[in-house]
């Protein structure tokens, strides 16, 4: 089964994709998503949507995860982040993704065990629970996706309670 | 040509449906979707978006527009409501329709002339525009939904330049 982790951003949307398989969960592959600032706002969000459509039609997921957002530097930030997310989420659910969504701090501690690590520490624990090396160029919007997807396949595989 | 107008809310999204034919705009119907408060939000934006391409299908709108935000109470509703337009943006963009934003102040400057005219004298206004007088029980969330698809008529007739 395969399951995408899901960082949202406007700029660049973190996609992580996990198998899942016999309690297990591995990596395979990732993406971050990224549009052009001078487009407009509906623009932006096709480029998305498309990107995701096109990975779903290529990964046939069966769950994804979304990371919660809760708050924002400031209020104009907090709607264009907003629609970001409404965006993929109404993109997956068009799919028949069945969707989750998780806070930096329930995807932290099933990670990393610790509410507060740093996106570094997350990337460690990424590695540590993928038994992977990634480069030390990937971005880590793609690493906080992954931990997303890793959160679910935890969630999903009984390892940890977060739903 | 059939144009959507849409006033974008978690609660309630109101929706208006205008026919616009040799630079005459009529009114075809309008319509409120309402999300139980109750339900998780992806299953909140599922409603939306499933009505919305209800609405598509069985309008076949070319054109829609959706009111811009760029304030808010606060951040939480900020996000909420970015959400909600993110999803609605990209369920029509997924039908292929051509989407525009208008302000609040640009709905209000084409439709009743006045940036700072309050909803009802947009209702007032909206009726003027389509010969037709509404039911005092119409809801003003459909009346500013019509406004906004008056608004795209306008700038689509060559009536008022907002675009």
């Amino acid at each position: 089964m395969i399951i995408f982790g899901i960082d949202p951003g406007l700029n660049n949307t973190g996609v992580g994709i996990l198998d899942v398989y016999e309690k297990k969960i591995s990596y395979n592959t990732h993406c971050v998503i990224k549009t052009n600032a001078k487009n407009s706002l509906p623009e932006r969000l096709k480029t998305i949507c498309s990107s995701l459509q096109n990975l779903y039609t290529e990964y046939k997921p069966e769950y994804a995860a979304v990371e919660d957002i809760f708050y924002s530097v400031n209020v104009k930030s907090a709607i264009l982040l907003g629609q970001t997310r409404g965006a993929i989420i109404a993109t997956l659910l068009g799919c028949n993704v069945e969707m989750f969504e998780f806070t930096a701090l329930q995807i932290k501690k099933s990670v990393v065990g610790y509410g507060k690590a740093d996106k570094h520490q997350v990337k460690k624990l990424v590695e540590l629970h993928l038994g992977k090396t990634f480069d030390k160029k990937i971005p880590l919007d793609a690493t906080d996706a992954l931990a997303c997807g890793i959160c679910l396949g935890l969630s999903l595989t009984g390892k940890y309670n977060v739903l």
